[in-house]
């Protein structure tokens, strides 16, 4: 039961058309994955625990929240679908089974839109004339309902992907630094690199929501700097605390 | 501008619509809460870890992570509101300004309804008649936008909440160990309590998802644990690795 009312907005090729699909998978994928690590990572510099168990911490969360999120993003994707298909059924069944009731639904949306008398008589018979439009129009003016184009599964990988990649920018820093190729202190690093990336996801994130470029970056560096920071002095705070 | 054509379906008191309303960020939250604050408690499990620094980083995370993400709600509802505004605005200056345009679109759409001669002539002559409704079916038909009506504020205060509550449960058992008031392993404890967490957050999931129970605990459990086994595997084999 496919209705394309609004493919006519649609000439572009394919390939970019499915990758504007998940780019708000991608986008948040990254933010959740930079602001988590980062955030780990703030709060175990501020209780000034060791690189090799800020290490521990930080690829243990980044692979389970990355796992939670991507497992997270499927199965909400995958109950939206189904929500709309559970729906598309009911209303497919009223219109075969109890049809008058369906098609007194048809005549209060459209005498909401202003339509009366004769005109109203007429819009009600064109619609109900094709079971695709009518359901369409149940779907879309009764249940506020849009066909969920996603797969869930794809949904759930970008997601994945996108976290992973992004989570490890703030752990590269501790990386190297286990590694002993730098002298410089590895939070001093991990914040810099972390910064770039934010700007840069801020960039990105542009085509997702359309607004300004600098709001959006200020945005985004906005959410991991509180984020970092409550880690940070949280850390520093339970440190004098508990240990 | 506001136009209300599904308000017939609400007719219940205005407490229980506010609530549903927001019950999406209660769920999502909780399960980011739990998820991620017992995923941290698993991985420093693994690692054997002091129960100190496990509450150090949990507590860090539990704060950050729960600021992180309902900024995020309210960012991301604040920029869908946005771009509602937007396009309805210029949606609008082109009703004004280009009506011959906009009046064709509105005939293309009912074109694709299935209206033809002078049907189409008298429904598109009704819709335009009413700039409300004119504008109403450019958006939902055109651009498949509905109007957000959620508060960009209250998404984000009830993510927070329900982020801070639902990940403190995991900790707990922490808590508890560390004021030496249980003689339990804190890690299957945590454990216990998270579960049943889970189940609860999962019965109430099926408010929102409309799914069904068994499915819904079933789902809430396999990725509370997919988290947390990632975490704590990870949290082991880094401990011999690098501690």
């Amino acid at each position: 039961m496919e209705i394309e009312l609004n493919d006519s907005k649609h000439t572009r090729n394919s390939w970019m058309e499915r990758f504007e699909t998940y780019l708000p998978e991608v986008v948040y994928g990254s933010i959740d994955g930079i602001v988590t690590t980062f955030a780990v990572v703030a709060g175990a510099a501020g209780a000034e625990l060791q690189i090799n168990i800020i290490l521990i911490l930080g690829m243990a969360n980044l692979f389970a929240d990355g796992l939670s999120m991507s497992i997270g993003s499927y199965l909400s994707n995958k109950s939206e679908r189904d929500n709309y298909q559970k729906h598309l059924h009911i209303e497919e069944w009223e219109i075969e089974n109890m049809p008058d009731d369906e098609r007194k639904e048809i005549e209060m949306i459209y005498r909401q839109k202003g339509f009366e008398g004769k005109e109203l008589e007429m819009v009600v018979n064109r619609i109900t004339s094709n079971k695709k439009v009518w359901l369409d129009t149940m779907m879309k003016d009764e249940l506020g309902l849009s066909e969920q184009k996603k797969s869930p599964l794809k949904a759930g990988l970008s997601t994945l992907v996108a976290f992973i990649t992004a989570g490890a920018i703030p752990l590269a820093a501790y990386i190297l630094a286990y590694a002993g190729k730098y002298q410089i202190d590895p939070f001093i690093l991990s914040s810099l690199v972390t910064v770039f990336a934010f700007i840069l996801i801020g960039y990105i994130k542009t085509y997702v929501t359309q607004i300004g470029l600098l709001r959006s970056i200020l945005e985004t560096l906005l959410l991991g700097a509180a984020a970092a920071m409550a880690a940070y002095f949280l850390g520093d705070y339970l440190e004098k605390l508990l240990v």
